[in-house]
This record gives structure tokens, sequence and C-alpha cells, in this order.
């Protein structure tokens, strides 16, 4: 059994975590960490998990976290950094939902989370958990930083074109937009039940830090700089991002049969056949990412359209993809679940 | 493997079934009839099951329902009492998600629903798919009547107070709060989102024909005649049943331990700590009732807080739990869903 | 013109005032006042009130609240308290919309309040503002103690009922529904709406604030002591209330009649036809309260639906005809909205 | 008194107009037609109209259209080409709300609305109804094509850069988002509550009947033909459309002041500040577009939002400004509502 750990169990990416370990064959549960909320019982503030969860949040002192094979950090940015590099020296291996780990550029990502990074060097070292992209490295990695939810949509979704050289990276668009649980579980005005419903709007237009994460990875796909423009959305939905996507194409090529052949085996990409839309709620609570792409008019744009549920195939469900892919486990153990519809 | 059929899969307690069955380990599909969508692939109405469902609509005459070891009816009221006979002959099993054999009183059931029944005698022979009442006789039947969705919520709520006594049970009050869900998969305007969302109101408050199963139930429980009012409500939630229950204490008890004792050992009723409300959230997608009872202000009106998944523990969970039982299965295989929170 | 202040006008109740006093042609905005927000334009705190309330939150000091005719206290509890007297000695009228002098025994007031009450006799003196059982006594009122939104539905549901003594006062019941502004604009966890959408629940069983004010309503209809059970729900509506009462008809009366001649006259209560039920989106955003009766299946209970939108007619609308009521102007003046429907 | 009637009642667009015209100082409602609901009052089927509207359905043969003074078309596309010459010829002016005068290419009319047209004349006399373009014509006019719902926002959203020249009118994008009344007021599936709640999809990617309408006006803005892609999405919202619409920029000018200066003394369009973000609620119920423009990160593309309530500025109250101007009254008579938020 491989002994888990997580810390910072209080927010909507650590109940996802224990929803899909409580079912895992081959975890045990060691400790969830909360200093605030510590004693209490997980079940208690998330009464899914009544009969199922046993622990209680504990102190990080208490929760012997070196002595897990693995630790997931469900915290907010800058706290893994802090505590990362004692449990890889005691042989731990750590997966960070936050944003710690995800970008190269030291500069940038100092410039974009506003604080000093505590370890460029492990930033070297970790892994940036995209299966798709980075299989075979995440299954010898020991430090991942698993991307974020809009990342994950919108390079899943822009990758078969740009890999192939069949756009104009130049000028690519994702109009992204997302349900309110990305926002996390945070006391906080914008996000009130009675501001956020029945109501859609734009943010962070300007500027958002998911920006030079999917920046980065595109220009990896295309081996050279690209032009990006991010624009992040507010919908009231719990869960699911939906990214539609927009390029200019440069060749002519049966973008069905790119695609399609790109996520050939894939477990978890799903490719919908020509002229389907995909929806959120299709994968609401699955470890999916469901794409269909167009090119509407015979016009020369493309448009991709790309959906996944924020909280799994954009946080914690890829968490534990990549924590299969690391221990040599069947990719989808306890991944298995079946969109939520209705 | 047992062998399943479904008749009438395309609506939402259909779609459920398979999601559940798709998962479940020693279940074939092995049909699943619409004459309307017959040859249409059922991943193709439902996306989230694509990759997990590989069947597609058949017509009746197509289906060969009478090999299939057991058969569950996910159609209108009235279907199954055409066709539950021929296959009971054949030696199969049939589970009925619909009413057609809930009410034993015959003219009861007629006045309610406005049409004949075709087979008194196997309304009488039919067993009333509540385990927690009737486990032994669900073990033995060859023909089920899975219980509405309102009835599993309010009986589970009432059982332990009727049973006991310990309520004036001349003046017991449901009122029910029930997602849109339950209205089915229909084309109608009432419930469309323009119309149900943001939008709370009772319906059918002169009688609905979940009163007359309620009532049935109450008085087997009690042993004699009750007076029963049950207002249900219709609330802009996809999926679930909230019912609070209200009765005149005749005795003084302490009520949590008579909650706790009666469904202890049960694997899907969870009676919450004293002063708990219990969320319709935390069953969503789950086989589980979730319950709490409350004497507020120290008054002699009892209080009762009863939650479920109308699609899951209020329809097609119970119909897997139920048949479960009837093949000797582990009663929850297939049923160990955690509730998806957010 | 009538020269209008309001105190506290960053929360729901305070932008739902300046929406609806934006359009009073009697009225002029002199003054809104927050501490935190001081220097602000309203307009900016909320986009729907652009080019049309020109006014800046400023700080109490700067406000000059002594100079209007009228203020409004917006304001959490024990705020008003502290500065009406000042205010009424100066000659202002004050119509508060919290729960400072809605209850006349202190001592009650005192244990669901948590606070020592500032000033009983401004109590004593505070006339109680529901139009339809005091419309006399607030004409001549100096200080308005501006209904809850529970107790407006749940009392305007009662009355005919209680006056008329057709009901056992020993049992009533209110099981009322409730949308999430009703919560405040206060940064919480519980209603957020990753919490709040797509989940129902019942709370404060063991004990609501409105329940005092509601009981000693009941009383004062009664003429002597009830007993009265109050289980409030929260449900995903942005506004609206749904309340449904529940009594023993203890006389053999036509109800509907009862009903429509209590209210004959009363320009914001419409009685629906036998048979009907109203719905939360019929009164969105208008000062309406509707109103259905029911005795179900020829049964003794009595069932009354009542629906107001909570920050109208359970707030600042019945603050606004409350003072449309003091300053002797058409009742409906500013308050002719019809309801938002869809 | 303008003596009005409306042609087809029972939609959302229906109700919206009685809505608003409920509460117009100079209107007189004479009729509202539906074959089917014919002696149906009309505040039975919309029962926020109780009290405000006392009309009944009446079959058209009743409702003696020619006597009115203005007739409005609320009806299913291919109705009002049917009937527009006979009132024109009894000297009843037309305004059309469903899209029968809006495309003056006939051909393409009959591509995308698949029916013959019935009166290519009065097309081409049919004067596009939307005020910032057009407010000269429109007070000429006898017959208006009022805009669509998406045309609405995203023509606004483009004018001042298409006009100016200012980008690549050769690489257009709206990605546009609508609540679900978009739909319109019919028994369907796929807008159930069940289906579009907690769920965003797009639709239509291959080809949407407003992308046509649309591109007509962009190259009438621009003196050219233009390359324009449309993507509409559905979004859980009762009301409101966000269009996000992406251009590059061909020139270096001061965007917020070129929009600013373009809406000027335009009383239904607001130009937000530099940085902001527009939210759908803060137009909900009002006849307002509100337009926000950015260059996110110095690249060359700019990002324009665009808000409006589909039923009011992209349908009913732009209907009602039209109206106003037809006939020379105050243009925000009965438009002055402020968006309702929450």
């Amino acid at each position: 059994m491989i002994k888990v750990g997580i810390v910072g169990g209080t927010g909507y990416t650590g109940v996802e975590l224990l929803r899909l370990l409580a079912r895992h064959p081959e975890v045990e549960l060691r400790a969830i960490t909360s200093r605030k909320e510590a004693g209490m019982p997980v079940a208690e503030m998330f009464p899914n998990l009544r009969g199922r969860v046993k622990l209680a949040f504990s102190t990080p002192e208490d929760a012997d976290l070196e002595r897990c094979d693995v630790v997931f950090f469900a915290t907010p940015n800058g706290v893994a950094m802090q505590q990362t590099r004692a449990l890889l020296d005691a042989g731990v291996k750590v997966i960070d939902l936050a944003a710690d780990f995800r970008i190269k550029d030291i500069a940038v990502w100092q410039q974009w989370y506003k604080m000093e990074h505590a370890c460029p060097d492990l930033v070297a070292e970790a892994v940036y958990g995209l299966p798709e992209i980075n299989r075979d490295r995440i299954r010898r990695a020991r430090l991942i930083a698993n991307p974020g939810c809009y990342p994950t949509a919108v390079q899943l979704g822009f990758l078969p074109l740009v890999e192939a050289g069949v756009v104009d990276t130049g000028f690519l668009i994702a109009d992204a937009k997302s349900g309110v649980s990305g926002a996390g579980r945070k006391a906080e005005v914008a996000t009130l039940f009675a501001e956020a419903a029945d109501n859609f709007k734009a943010y962070a237009v300007a500027g958002h830090r998911h920006w030079p994460e999917i920046k980065q990875g595109l220009e990896i796909f295309a081996g050279k700089a690209v032009g990006f423009t991010f624009v992040p959305h507010l919908t009231p939905l719990i869960r699911g991002i939906h990214a539609t996507l927009y390029a200019k194409a440069s060749a002519d090529l049966d973008l069905q049969a790119l695609f399609e052949t790109r996520y050939a085996g894939e477990p978890f990409v799903d490719v919908l056949p020509a002229g389907a839309h995909p929806e959120t709620r299709s994968v609401r609570g699955a470890n999916v990412c469901r794409i269909a792409v167009h090119r509407p008019q015979g016009s020369d744009t493309v448009v991709v359209l790309s959906v996944i549920d924020n909280l799994v195939k954009g946080a914690a469900g890829q968490a534990v993809q990549n924590m299969n892919i690391m221990f040599e486990l069947a990719e989808d153990t306890a991944l298995a679940d079946v969109g939520m519809l209705p």
C-alpha cells in the first residue's frame, strides 16, 4: 500500500483528493494536515466523506509526513516550496497541486506570484505533470508540478495543432470559462452565490497567472516563441472548464485525423467526432478531457473546444493520475468514475 | 456475470442505471431498449458514457430480454405491467423503477394513475424494494417495486418514529423539496432552465401520486390508519431531495438514540449527530440517505431532516441495491461512490 | 422632495434601497454612509447604478444625517439603536431595516441578539412596519422597525387564519425557504456559490432569530400565546422566500373567501385563485406578497403558500412603502415594478 | 396614447414586452394574440403580470390589429413577413422582433432560414433597428427589423473599432455566451433545467443564423468584406449575453477614448472605465449595453467585452426604444429600470 499524506486539506482540491483516494485500492491515507482545523474529523467538514474517511486533520508536526511514500500539496501558492526539499531528502515523492514548480523561468514566476522562490534548483528538477506530454519523465520523477486547471484544458486543446505546426503561432487565442470552484474555498464576496449565480463576466483580462504557464507550454510544443492571448471568465458552474481556442490555419490538413492520431491510446483524452460540441457536465467528476475541433464556414480559422472538470483532470484527478504513473500502477486506478450527467 | 437488460433507457433513471452498472464488476449489460432511438449508440445520447458503454439502443424485439437474468424497467408508468409476466415466466427477475407495482390497493392505484391495472396478482406478489424494511423479502423476490424518490426520503425519515409509536400518527406532515431531474427528461415548458432556475414553488398540493405510496408505508409501520399531509416543492437543484418532516411527540424518548439504533448496521442510511443539518450535496451521486432528528425550542414538535439523491437512493442506486440483494452480492457492490462535494 | 440618508449602504438591502429610490420622484438622496468605503462612488461597487446614482459613500461624520427628513438603517443589528435617538431628537424619521426595534420584550431581544439593548424606551415607541396590520400607526410614527424577511412572508400567510380564529394556534408550523441573498453580502464560506449552488439544506432548526419575531406577531393576531415551529432552509435562489405554512383547521370556513376578504384593498398582497401555487419569480424585484391557501385531500390540515422577494417586500421595498405612508405619498410610489419573469 | 398590438405573446420576448409596456405612460395595450391560448388572461400564463395587465390572449381575427398605431411581432421567424404588408397598408407601423427583415440579401436569408421570403421589397424598405447607427432612419421608418440578441452585443462592441479602421477586418472573432432564455419558451429537452444547469457548451459552431446578420453589419461599418468567426455558447444564466471580441490592432490608437467618443450621448451604451470587466447582472432587466475595451499584455490583440440582457437591449427593450424613437417620445420612456443586482 502506498502511504499518502496531504498537506492542506480544507480546500476543494483537498476534499476532491480525498473523494478519489478514499476508493483507491492501493492507497493508505496516513495524514491530512491543517493547522487551523487540527483535531477536527475530516468528515465533519466534508460530510460527503462520512463513513469513508476516518482521518482527522492534524498539525504538520503531528503528521509525520516523512514516513509517507508520497505527499500531495493542496495548499496556497508558496507553501510547497518551503517543505518540499525536506520531504525529498527523506525519500518522499511530492506532487504539488499549486504553482510553485510549474514555471521554469524563476524571474517570470516571481513576477507573477509576487514572492521570492525558495528553491529554484527544485524547479529545474520538477516535472510538469501533464502525462500526455511527459509520461515517461513523470514515471521517473521525485517531484511533480501538477498543472493548473486552465493550462490543462488549453494545452491539451492546442497541443496537436502547435506540435504539427499547422497554425500561425503568432496569434493564438484562448477564451476560457471556469466554474466558481476554481476560485477555491475562500470566504470572499466576489464568489458568493448571490454574486456569481445568474451572472457572467470576464476577469483578469490584463493578466492572469495561468497565462505564463500556458505560454511556456505552447512554446515548448512550438519550439519557439508564440503570441498568445488568454481571457478567463467566471461562469455559474460549480465545476467545469470550457476552453474555446482560436488559431489561424497555416496548412491544409485533416484536423480531425490529426487530433485522433495524437490522442490515440491516451486514456484520459477523448476526441469527439467531427461536428461535436463537448459539454462540461459530460466530464463532471471524471478525469477526462473531451475535445472537438472545428473549422467553421470554410474559413481559415480553427476552433477547438476543450472541456475538463477543473477539480479532477484540472487538479486532483490529474494528481492521482501522476501518482499512479510514478508508482507503476494502472494509470486509471481510482479514476474510473463516469461523468455525472445530469 | 449477471446478464442485465434495461427497458427504456433514454430518461434520467436510465442513464443513471448505466452510470452505476458500467462499473459493476458482476454485471454484463446485454440490452437497453428504446423503440424511438433504436440503433443509436447510448454514448451518443449520453456523452458521459463514451468509452464506458458500448451498447446501442435496440428495439424491444431485438433485445431478447428473456435471456437476461434481470430486467430493469426505467419506463413511464404503465409499461412494466404489460411486460413483466412474460419475463417472470421466462425466469427473469424484474425490478420496476416506475410505480406499477408499488401500491397494493388496486383501486387506489387506478384512481391515482388513471389507468386500469394489467396484472393485479403480480402487484400482490411484488415486494416493495425498500431494503431497510424488506431486505429478507427482497432476497427471495422475483419482482421488485422500486420505491419512488419522495417515498424513500419520507419513509426512511418517519420510520423510526412511527414504528416506535412515539408520535401522533394522526397529524404527520412531509414538506418535501425536489431537484428538477425528478420531473424526468421530458420536453416540457415548466421544467425549462429559464422557468425553473432562480425559482421556487410548491406543486400538486391538492394531491401527488407519491402521497398514497407514502401513506401505505406509514400505515404498515404504524399498523393502523394515519393522517398524512404531503407538500412537494420544485427547487433549483439538478439532483436531490430534502424532506422536512413534522410530527407531534406523544412520548418522551431519546430520539437520537432511537434513530441510531434503528439504522445501526444499515449500509446506506446515515444518522447524523444531534443538531446537524444534512445537505443534499453530501449525497450527490451517492446511494445514501442522511437523516437528522430535532426537537426545536423544547417543544413537542419533532422535526426530521432527510436527504437523498433522487436518482440514486431515490431510483437507480436503490434498484442496484435491490439487485445486489436478490443475487446475493455484497450489498454495496458498485454503490461505493462518495457524494460529489462541491 | 424628501431628503433621504442611508446608513450602511454596502449590503444587499442597501443597494436594493438605492435601486428603488433612484427612481422615486419625491426623493432626493442626500447621503449614504460607509466608514470603510468612504470616498468610493456607489456605482463603482454596484455597477447597475452607473449613470443613476451619483453619490459616493461618505463617513457618518460627513453625512450630516440630521438634515435629512428620513434615514434608513441598512446596517448589522445593533447599529441603529446607537444612533436613532439623536436623529429623532433632530426631527428625523428613522426606518430600521435591521432587528433593533422589532421585538417588544427586551429580555427576549437580548437573549436572541446577544447584546444589551441601548434604548428600550424607543423599542416601546417603535412601530412594527407591516402596513397590512399597522398602516395607521405607521402614518403617525417617527420610528419604524421594518420587519424581517421571513417574518413578512410567514405573518402575512398566517394572519387571516389566526385573526379569524379558525386554526389550532397551539401547533403552527412554518417551513420556510430563502434565497441566498438573505444571508447578506458578507464574505463567508457557507454562502459561496460552490457551497450553496445545487444544494439544499435546513439551518438553525434549533432556533432562528426570526422565530421570536414571528411568534410575537402571531400572538398579537391571536390575542394569546401560540405554539409555533419555524424551520428555515437555504435554497439556491438569489432572491425569494417561499413559506409553506401548516395548521390544523378548528372551524369549517371558506378559506379562500377569508383570505380574499382580509386582503381586499391591500396594494401589495395578492391572493391567488383557489388551487394555485405562487412562484418566487413572480415577485422577483416586486414589492408583492402572493399567497394561496389549500386544504389538501379533504383533510383538516390547512396549507398556506406565501412568497415574497426577500430584498423587496422582505426588506427595502417594504421600507420604501413605510416611508411613502409616513410622508403621505401614494403608497406605491417607486414600487410599481413588475416581477421579472423569466 | 399609442395603441399597441402584440402578435405572439406567449414567449419570453412577449412577456418582456408586456413587462415594459405595462408601465409605459404613453401606451395603451390593445391586443395580444395567440391562436392557441385565445381567451386565457395573459396574467394567468405570466403571474408576474397579475394586477398589471388585464388583457386576455385573442385570436388574430379578433385582435383588430389594423386599428393599432404599432404592432410588435414576437413570433417565430416567417410569421411577420406574411402579415406586415396588410398592416403597413392600413397605416400601422410594424416592429418585428424576429429575423424576417434583418438581412438585406434575400438569397442569404433564404439559405439560413430555410424558407422562401414572402416580401423582398419590404426587406429593402425595412430599417435595421439599432439606434446607435440608424437613429434617424428609425425615426422615419414604417417597418423596423429589430436586431437579434447576439448581433446587438457583438455589433455594438465592434462598431467603434471597425468604423475607425483600426483593426484587421480580415480576422474578427466573437466568442459569445448566452443565457438560456435566448432559446425561447419552447418545450425542448436541451434547454431543460436538468440539462442546462451546471453545464457549459458551445453550439452551432459550424454556423449560426446570427453570423450572417452580424457579418452584414460589420461589412457596413467597414465598407468592405470582412472575415468573421462567431462561436456561441450556452451558459447557465436565465438572462444575459456576454460577447468577448478579438481583433488584431492595425493602428496605435487610444482605444478607451475611441469608445467613449463614439458612444458619448448614447443613452443606452455605457463605456466602462479602462481595465473594467462588465457583468451581465449589471444589466439584468435594463436596456443597457455595457462595454469595456482591453489590450492585454501590451500585445496587438484588442479584446472587447460587451454585455446586454438578451431580452431587453437584445429584444423587447430595444423594440420599445425603437417605438419611442418612431413616435417622437423621450427615448428612455419606460426604459429607466435599473439593472437588478443581486
